[in-house]
């Protein structure tokens, strides 16, 4: 049986190597942070100081991090992973973070005859705990279907999208859909307000046709009920854009929604809102419009 | 039983009225042109010459047309519906037009003792002739329980959003919800072939998460296999963008996207695209970034 590495036992990453050990793997740990570090020890993973041991000690190594420069930092920094990593050793990277970036550490790996997959998620804090998560991966498929087994111990929706960093673009694409989306429907449920009519039946009606989707479904009934604890955070929504917007202008593309609705979301974090749920987006049109959808 | 008038035969307005007949009901009809009419007269409709008379004929009256000013003059201009109209009958008016004025098209009949149902709907040519249309009704309650039984002949999902000019309303919002998220997925799949990823692998990841949306399903696809028959075509979203912009004018109330939405649905019909179906949208964004989705 497989050595399994995992490093970053946050919010993400500590139910994900919980599900991991629970199936009986023996896992390796490490975090910056002690104590996720213990807890996971005292449930049978081995504790160790630093991604480098993660590594000397591991067939398979996955990484969730917060952002591009942490991963950077995981992987190439000094006591990371590269420094530990023996040939024939699998890199499983299931942050959420810049798919060019994510080629570039692909080829970097490559070098030293480590393969790589990008795996970023989505499905929250609730779908790591449940191993219900959505899974998008990128890389070489027949590392894919090696690492497809673990994959299934933490989520259900897996998809192999393409090669190195596909996985990374196919979640950009997932939060530029979920951002925008969510701008759609504040627009229109405002609109209804402020016209007039009732917002709540307003979206009862348009599940019924071609406006339907889960978000209008889920956040539209989040904006009607001032429900905005998360869920999903606007400053994690925040990041995913401007991953959206960076990796844009280097690759020479215009994304006009994605910005503005970056922007609104820039707008309701500047309120002191960055741990809001995304659906609360509509705070900044509804500031626009001195005007509530409810309540 | 009632007799039923329908001004207004052309795409959508034809088949409706025709449903009605094929029910057995006995229809007073006009339309500018002479054909259509000439056409349902032989299916068994009275064949009328002007708005006027088949309003002094009827006891409800359909009307379908394409703006706002062609609303208008159908109902108040010369030999209109408000010449010929007896207190106690019922306007319906199911043309997509402003709800603003829908307002005020109530007041002016109610002055007459006449009843008005504001009544759009969406589903197309398709849904007109199939009778599957979804319509959305603003009215007073008793006038939408006296109506109902027509609007089943006509459609399926039928909802009764609230007072007068609601149904209008609700149209609106559902066409803002439609066109931003045809630009949220076109975005989304530009930016995923741009940065080198199968589109069609990273659409159907979406469709299993929170991204899902039946214009993912059904506009995306359209986009994935450039087939810009309409559909809906791109000059009548841009006719309902510009009523929600114009609305939201009025209203003092801010729509960032949909502007954005509008200007791009404005680049591609300044190439020849108007009648084009509106997921051709990805044109536009196409163009900038010098880049097709696929193809």
């Amino acid at each position: 049986m497989a050595n399994l590495g995992f490093v970053g036992l946050g919010i993400m990453g500590k139910p994900m190597a919980g599900n991991l050990l629970a199936a009986g793997h023996k896992v390796h740990v490490y975090d910056l942070l002690r104590e996720p570090t213990k807890e996971l020890a005292t449930k049978g993973a081995v504790a160790c100081s630093s991604s480098r041991e993660v590594a000397q000690k591991s067939d398979i190594i996955f990484v969730i991090v917060q952002d591009t420069p942490d991963a950077e930092a995981v992987l190439f920094g000094k006591d990371g992973v590269a420094e530990g990593v023996r040939q024939g050793c699998v890199v499983v990277d299931m942050s959420s973070i810049s798919p060019i970036a994510t080629k570039e550490f692909a080829r970097r790996l490559a070098a030293l005859g480590v393969e790589m997959l990008d795996a970023p998620v989505s499905g929250g804090q609730v779908g790591a705990e449940n191993a219900s998560l959505s899974i998008m991966v990128g890389g070489q498929p027949g590392v894919f279907a090696q690492i497809k087994p673990y994959f299934e111990l933490m989520g259900k929706n897996i998809v192999h999208v393409g090669g190195n960093g596909d996985g990374q673009t196919c979640k950009v694409a997932n939060q530029i859909v979920v951002g925008l989306t969510i701008e759609a429907v504040a627009e229109a449920l405002l609109f209804a307000s402020k016209a007039g009519a009732d917002p709540a039946k307003v979206r009862e009606a348009l599940l019924g046709g071609f406006a339907q989707s889960r978000i209008l479904e889920l956040h539209g009934e989040r904006m009607l009920k001032r429900s905005f604890d998360p869920g999903f955070r606007i400053r994690l929504q925040q990041k995913d854009l401007n991953l959206a917007l960076q990796a844009a202008r280097s690759l020479g593309l215009s994304l006009p929604n994605t910005s503005t609705a970056q922007e609104l979301f820039n707008a309701v974090a500047a309120e002191g809102g960055s741990d809001l749920d995304h659906s609360a987006l509509v705070l900044a049109l509804e500031k626009l419009a001195n005007h509530r959808v409810s309540g």
